[in-house]
């Protein structure tokens, strides 16, 4: 449990021209090559235009909230999205339309069946938007906002997530909208239910589009870490999204992103995730990383075996799991070292004191400095409210302190 | 959403006898008075004994990870601890038995069923250890390792949570014993497939006597915040259970520790929780505290109207989403500032390199400061094996860096 | 239990213009009376249409497999026949494309669901054709043999169960199909299982059309009567349906006529029925009579409320359930003496004995009268078995027995 | 279609000591020789002991309502009647409690789910009482009124209908109560909604007990022929159970007794009838015959494979579906020549109704002679009543017809 105090290690001479990659990249390389002699699972096919994919194409990409990108393998070869969309469409409609119309028309409970299951909740709305008849019913809310603009607009939003224009494979739109006779089905259900109140033919082709868009690894990685990164794209640095949207879009991910198999996966891996029949998943890492895998073999969840694989790979090799967060309860121990040393030199430290008291008399500065969580800051209220200065005004100093502004506000207004 | 950089306050005259609670009390204090007043919901009246609760008790606990415990009413009214202990009692089993015996018997998908639904899944174990077939499996798993002994393990072990010894309601524990028809039920088709090996009856007596455990407001927050504080009972300082155990809990918890409004609860608090018909909910964010509620008074799905309130209360007030990690994306950016900074000082800055160099003429010194996560620390790996130091010996002193030790050697051991 | 011997009855004088009707046209009297005052239940909303129909609108028709029939209140009044057709097209279906290609598409399982359910079997079937996904794929079977004149193949078809060409209420079609998502959302999922291979809008443009069939109560009793008459018409005497296909017809009716009010209606009533949302009941026992009833009024499963009461009357007051078969046991008794006194008195009486075999020296005639069915054919066959004649030849004359042709080869083929 | 005029058969001669059996031991026969090499299926094995049955037994019994018993194979061999009780003690329950009390604790609707499925209706009920919570349901009843009795006033009930004392076998007994885990879950299901008010481990002593009874073939088909002769064992003449008692026990039969088999049952096969996982199978065809099979391998409805071969035989080769009533067709029209023509005879022959006139110059004799049914007696009715005689006293002499009392009374009343 306890971190290492030093390492040191013995650095390999630097060879001309060689040098070692970064951890990840490394990591990707090591996964690529032991995950892409499993050829087990079947293409999708169930829109015969899938059933062309190369079933060895294997990529992988992730992208860092600061903006680096790493990849490995088939990374920039364009598949469709398919299902990935729904997490971006979804995000789309609460921007565009607002939770209390979104959630009117559709649940956030995880469903427990298949993704193409037209089964509805007791009170006949899809069960979330994760699940086809969720995602046809958000099509739906965007058809009747937008008209004929609608597709457009999502496409153009999908490519904000991406930071580049994305295309369409007319082909696979194609055959999707002429064999897509279940959803056909979901949308006809819906309108019964007036989930949807437009024409249901023209949501439909809106929903197939959006499922048609090209992508590829690399572009499913900066779109998961735009969610990861609040709504802010790391490349082209465009708020694409509210972050109050993506706090939601990343819950329904939690709960329903991986369908039937949602509970193991966030027991395994922890983190939020949405697969699709094309072959992509994408898993969005709050404030860290964006992954985007692309393996057209599925395993009979309709889940990228390949994909699956690199996940947990990747969560139980860095310890990735979001409830698993032992980082933060050494940030809190290094904060409460970091914060207090400082503020209690600020406070305690007899020259520094003293200087501030000689300067200003009447006035008492504190200095924050380190990661500030919900936790350590009411550590700090406590401390500052058991050893309340005399000096009338205070002054807190958050320049070096990362903290949102609701937590400061609701934690400080009435110290 | 940018962070304030310099707050004043003004402060009040420090009045005599008269000193601001920290804001965490505060926000008790207030919440108390907001919902106390509410007196929907019922009394569970399943087991005769629980009708003679006062339905208008109200207490609540925060205990922090540093060991402070807030508490507003009456948190030190004891009652029947009854749901609330399976969270624990898997935990419990996960450490006593091995993650694959536990598992083997017990699923950890979410049912989308009422907690007492007899439904098991396709290949006949419980959905998970949240309902009380998966928690009668628990107990039947630890009745058949201890025999005899297990009710008493079970309640030294939530009393090491708690960090004190616990009672038990013998009137509750017959009256649940005397008209547990449907637990019985449970109890005997999971021995029909052998979910359950051992004496039916002796195992219904440990799960009746278990969820007759007294505890208060005050033990379930200290026992949410062992779960937050990665297994450390934040008073005593014992380690209760692993790590690794916790997250599993936490895990299922978040998918399914409120039953058929598990995904609400994901989607609108994001703080995995635990309830129970006693009238207790916990709620544990990882890292920062634990939340005990008591009140009796129950909403359709057996949650305490009172508690939800206030978790979701709380939730909201302070941002405490587990998905909404804003704290974290500022993370990045001042832990770039503060470890590149002070990395960079040390790589960068003349005088200190020199010095190094001076001194160590081949040992280069990297000294890192800050809250470091997964992605930050892939940020300091890029930044060293791109500015790879021509010294054949690195040391990376990490002794102010909270990090997982998993995390520091995937990460660092191919730089 | 005896049947009474001898019952006199003291006549009224015959009083002029008077005369008491039949025992049946009195019970519909009276229950008219009775009935009509009971407006409890709602019309059908889900097609605009039909919420225009008159609630107070009341007609019963009874016809006989003699061709008799009897009528009282709005029994000449036009409503569209509605669900009431599932089982007149089922049984075309059958007709038309033999029994193995309809059951390949459709179940015959009571699905324990209402009318107009989506759900379909495991092999992803509709559950029986009685539900509306059974009766679309029914409607599509058909379609895809007649193509563009499948409609007016089923509407001449119905014509000739009720006697005369039935019209369609062009207002009530195009309500249907305006509004009708849910059947087009069964449609769709019909086709994406390839249960339905053609048009989708075509199909449910026939299926739509054969519900907006206008049909009278009394039109209703002389369908049902063709049904209870082994598929002759008892007006025209036109055999307009085999009797293999009526038989299982009537057993599908059986299992799932009233939806997930089957089991308690074969409970209670025991006569295999159907009913419609436009108001319509049909009731068909088997060798006996048919019965229609209308009355737009429904209840929670959407059947005719007063419609309901009725069937309830009649099969209670009359002792009708098939399988209180009262009448058979006795038919026995009565067959034994009647047969066998006819029978043994060829056999036994020395002077007809004699008279026989004076003419007939090697001949053995047996002529048998009366009743005969399975049960008592099989006593004839031990008698003579058993009392083998010495007579080289035997006469078994059935000029004046009932017995299916099946049951007189399988029973006598080798006496 | 049309029935044989006249057959003639050249009978072969008498050889010395051989006679042709019967057709149905004939059909018993050869169905025995054909369906014996059918080893598909397999033995129960959820009861350890059943595993120890001999797979190879086959037994097959016939009786008729008049007492003839037919066997073939090994219908003497004795077994344990499992859910073939149910129908007996669901009969025994209604004659004992009345319906009121045991319907307003069981459902009488088919649940689609195997026989031991836990789910119970929206209210809480069992189903119907051919799965296993029903007929713990019907046992718990019974046990509430008779106590410590319970279980032998079942056993003499049982061999009332069997027509002779019943053993257990107490291995199997044994073997039940030590293994009976799910229905033991059941019991204490049923007992959580008060369906079942006892005692539940005595409730599941005399479940497990009944199902431990001992039978032959031949004792199934001479109960089965005491419901197919309205109660009234057709060995021993006794009135074992009422008439209504048996109507009510069919209906649940022929809905419900094959479990998801049902209607598929219902369609192929269309007699009433209920298996057990010993290897038995009864069916009762009201009026006609009642069969009994035994032969212990099962298919995955828990039926034994060869009786449902030899059931399907049965009804396909003698034509005995229930709703396929031809003969009653048939029965109508010599009804109609037979009654009419004799009661014609007396009304219109001149000598005889002269006879009648010179003798009884006020009254009117009519005789009416062959089976007359419901659809009959009408006709008969209406001819009266368009025939009306001038004499005031009309002698109707039913002592040939065979009619129930109630249809007498119904239709007679008002002429």
């Amino acid at each position: 449990m306890n971190a290492p105090a030093i390492l040191d290690y013995r650095l390999q001479p630097r060879s001309a021209g060689y040098n070692n990659p970064p951890p990840l990249q490394q990591f990707l390389n090591r996964s690529y090559e032991q995950f892409k002699s499993d050829d087990s699972g079947q293409l999708a096919d169930y829109i015969p235009e899938l059933t062309r994919a190369d079933p060895n194409h294997f990529g992988v990409s992730i992208a860092t909230i600061d903006g680096h990108v790493y990849e490995v393998g088939d990374s920039a070869v364009p598949f469709t999205i398919q299902s990935v969309s729904k997490a971006f469409v979804f995000a789309y409609a609460l921007e565009l339309l607002g939770v209390d119309t979104v959630e009117a028309a559709i649940g956030v409970e995880p469903s427990g069946e298949a993704f193409n299951s037209i089964r509805l909740t007791a009170d006949n709305r899809p069960f979330n938007p994760m699940v086809n008849a969720g995602a046809i019913a958000c099509s739906g809310l965007i058809y009747q906002a937008k008209r004929g603009a609608a597709f457009e607009s999502i496409r153009d939003m999908l490519g904000r997530f991406a930071g580049r224009e994305l295309g369409v494979d007319e082909a696979v739109y194609c055959s999707e909208r002429d064999t897509g006779d279940r959803n056909r089905a979901i949308g006809w259900l819906l309108r019964n239910y007036s989930v949807i109140r437009g024409d249901v033919d023209q949501v439909l082709n809106v929903y197939f589009r959006q499922c048609a868009v090209l992508v590829t690894a690399r572009d499913l990685a900066v779109m998961a870490a735009t969610l990861a990164n609040r709504g802010v794209n790391p490349i082209t640095g465009e708020q694409v999204i509210s972050p109050y949207v993506v706090a939601r879009t990343l819950s329904v991910m939690t709960s329903s992103g991986m369908y039937d198999y949602a509970g193991e996966w966030t027991y395994r891996v922890g983190i939020p995730a949405k697969s699709g029949v094309g072959g992509g998943i994408i898993a969005a890492l709050p404030s860290q990383i964006g992954l985007g895998t692309f393996s057209p073999r599925l395993d009979e969840h309709g889940n990228s075996v390949r994909g699956l694989k690199l996940c947990e790979a990747l969560s139980s090799r860095f310890d990735l799991h979001i409830l698993n967060r032992s980082a933060d309860v050494r940030t809190c121990i290094i904060a409460d070292y970091d914060i207090l040393s400082i503020s209690s030199r600020r406070i305690r430290q007899p020259h520094e004191q003293r200087l501030l008291e000689t300067h200003h008399d009447d006035i008492r500065i504190v200095e924050l400095v380190g990661a500030l969580n919900f936790a350590n800051m009411d550590y700090v209220a406590r401390r500052l409210a058991s050893d309340r200065p005399n000096a009338p005004l205070l002054i807190l100093d958050f320049r070096r302190v990362p903290i949102s502004p609701r937590q400061v506000h609701a934690c400080l207004e009435r110290i």
